[in-house]
């Protein structure tokens, strides 16, 4: 059916193209999770794991892409960018979470979307290991597992002293004016709990209504695109630290509902000062 | 079997009340996962969440042992120690990570041990939602999902600089007089990488050759006994910071190595000076 909130695109297709792409992507990465890699290094300095399951994951997650829609963008973590002729972009990260997958954490996830005139509209998680995926569309947002399928639906936690608050890293924070950190001090120190390690699966959760509040810094758009429709289709909102589009990246803040949403905002901009 | 280094217990007997006992407590804690829970408060100040999952697993872990070994000391997390008539003690965590349980990250587990004469012996991890089990008797250690079977075995790595590192939390190592969190910091500083939020599934990742280090402060004994089977059985080390025994847990840190196990032994009382 085609709908309008795609741009015009059918929603079976692009539905379609979203659980082929995530399920083409995890059949290279999940052979090699938990095997022996030879892990490169990506920066100079540091510790930035790239394995050849991302590569072959990303190359076989666009060749789906590529044969359902051929004039469309294509925007991936390994590989440049393939510009399109139209408004669509494809936007993949094939191994979100490298870090859990060369440690053998089941909280990686392959990550899909689709953005339409810079609008992220649909996405999918994979997460092949768990065999759990939450995908979204316009109007509506799913968990998946085996039989099993749930309407997604964000808690209804509205006071950050009761919210459950995951973040990938407390090491994301350090570094730079040391503003960031005070900022991220400043949220955790006001929520019940705070738990680290999850990248995606945290907005994932949050989605299901198993974390109420995510807050992270430095992501790439590849991070956090493909999750945005299913974020705001399970009724929670996502923006930048600053209040300003999620779409690129950069400062993040997930939240179950929109009065945390607007505490949280005003605790970054009042410790930011 | 009648084994010398299970006190003269039959191996296969302590191997099936492990597997008996981790499955009744995941029977009752499973079902309740990613379910709305009454989170009680154990301390009057912070967030220590114990569930009705908790408690109705530890009873029926206890249930099960008490049956097989009516005589045997059992402790736990949740109820008083049941004193024993012998050497015998099993130790029980129903949920080990009760904060990854309640945020819907399915990496806490379900931990029973058998120590014999203060020493851990043999024991279980078990980690329903994925469906994994970690289990170890004298001179054995295997990892089991569905129908896979695996002989656990730490890395060979030696040397902290290319040893990946993993913690439940930051905030492990907060407050005392910061010689602590000046030790974690001089480990976590010169490790590969580090990665946060595993609780007993870092240990299995260890056993299991993801993860080459573990180095956690202020764990019960409950945390660490029934996990130092799987270790140890796995050519792994696990002490405590100053190399003395982990069974009463602490401040502890597990190696993929003896090589490794010293380096960060070293780091660890060098910054602690």
């Amino acid at each position: 059916m085609i709908d309008p909130r795609l741009g015009g695109l059918d929603a079976t297709a692009v539905e379609h193209t979203l659980m082929e792409a995530a399920a083409a992507g995890a059949a290279q990465s999940l052979p090699l999770f938990r095997t022996p890699l030879d892990v490169d290094n990506k920066w100079t300095v540091g510790f930035d794991p790239v394995t050849r399951a991302d590569r072959d994951a990303e190359t076989a997650i666009r060749e789906v892409i590529a044969r359902r829609f051929p004039d469309h963008g294509i925007v991936g973590e390994e590989w440049d960018a393939k510009p399109g002729d139209g408004p669509f972009r494809w936007i993949i990260d094939p191994i979100d979470g490298t870090r859990a997958f060369i440690t053998g954490v089941p909280v990686w996830g392959t990550l899909v979307g689709l953005v339409h005139a810079d609008e992220a509209v649909a996405g999918v998680m994979l997460q092949p290991f768990t065999g759990e995926m939450w995908i979204a569309l316009p109007g509506e947002a799913r968990y998946c597992r085996g039989a099993e399928t749930t309407r997604l639906g964000a808690s209804s936690v509205v006071d950050l002293a009761q919210a459950k608050l995951t973040s990938t890293s407390p090491d994301l924070f350090e570094g730079g004016s040391g503003v960031v950190q005070q900022q991220w001090d400043a949220v955790r120190a006001r929520a019940l709990t705070v738990r680290y390690g999850l990248d995606s699966y945290g907005y994932c959760l949050l989605a299901s209504g198993h974390v109420d509040l995510v807050v992270e810094a430095g992501l790439k758009n590849v991070d956090i695109a493909p999750l945005i429709p299913i974020i705001e289709n399970a009724g929670a909102v996502v923006t930048a630290w600053d209040g300003g589009p999620a779409i690129d990246g950069g400062n993040i803040v997930a939240a179950a509902t929109p009065e945390l949403h607007a505490q949280v905002l005003a605790v970054l901009a009042k410790s930011g000062a």
